[in-house]
């Protein structure tokens, strides 16, 4: 097992010229190439960039939400597990609210846990970053909270994967006027989720 | 949002329907079905099971590791974080050794942290389920110590993802030797890696 490359610094360097001289990222905004290639970094993928989606100044305000501090609100431990803390430019709080709902409480509400465990957002929802890499049922519960008057986070992240609800929660993220960053289709994942706000947080440092 | 499936059965019974009707299962061996249909689930992607390699009675030396009590080996916190715990069938241990090595060793050790955690594994490694889905490094450092003479996994998941060696390593895994489930060429990740444990444990449960 020789030759294999050790260093992370020449990891990272080569992953990310590969994925520049590869992907399509002439579509990207500014605001949004880092993002878009750590996204592509986290999955292997470089063709998912013809569907991202975002809304104009998304990257923007996402970044400045975390400078102001705002806590990032993300809908499983995986996506918490994959946020590189030290990165964060104000020490926020990643916030996972899935454990505190229990099969049997989400059974007697007739929903998924991670549909309740959104409600349990609200406290923190004025201005946040939220970060779905899940559930396609966290996107819809997000979006009715928001239209019953919740308070709106600066950026929504979508990333829910899967194949009941995920190209169908994205698409309404998409209409619902929220500033949103979101990967159209069946793909997804926390992995993606969690570089979009690594990207957020540091660029490609 | 009206409309949007909110039971968990119902959403799992329609995800796995879809991709029994659209992932092309008839090359996968029996012991192995449930895995490529949770690792599609996992990911959104139908078409990673043509690009699924693996050695014969993997799927059932993984399962037997799990049900005599062996541990589960992972290289990242995200696949230590999708794992289903209360499916294990004997409390398993999930082992992450990567918080136990710094950014100061690695670069002391001339390597990545995800190599040098992988050293870490030694006293765990013999008849283990191992769980990559991050490091390419990891699989190298794995099979590097095996080739020496370490004690052999049971099976090892190779799921690495990325531009840099993920190609290489998991191709050098199928050509190891050592029972193994991975998926060829840059795509792989945590969810990935967790999704086969997590059916090897209790199947599409």
């Amino acid at each position: 097992m020789t030759g294999w490359i050790k260093s992370p610094a020449d990891i990272y360097a080569q992953s990310f010229a590969t994925i520049r001289a590869e992907a399509a990222l002439g579509r990207v905004p500014a605001d949004l190439t880092d993002l878009a290639i750590r996204v592509v970094h986290a999955c292997g993928m470089t063709d998912i960039v013809a569907h991202l989606a975002w809304s104009e100044g998304g990257g923007q305000a996402g970044r400045a939400a975390l400078v102001a501090g705002k806590p990032i609100l993300v809908d499983a431990e995986m996506v918490a597990h994959g946020i590189i803390r030290r990165n964060l430019p104000a020490a926020n709080s990643v916030i996972c609210t899935l454990g505190e709902v229990s099969a049997v409480e989400a059974r007697d509400a007739a929903t998924t846990r991670s549909a309740l465990a959104v409600d349990k957002w609200l406290p923190h929802l004025d201005g946040a970053v939220v970060a779905i890499g899940n559930a396609p049922t966290a996107v819809f519960r997000l979006l009715e909270l928001v239209a019953a008057g919740a308070p709106r986070p600066a950026l929504v992240l979508g990333f829910a994967v899967g194949f009941v609800g995920a190209v169908e929660s994205k698409d309404a993220l998409i209409a619902s006027g929220l500033p949103h960053v979101a990967l159209t289709g069946r793909r997804g994942g926390s992995a993606m989720a969690a570089a979009a706000v690594n990207a957020l947080a540091r660029g490609l440092e």
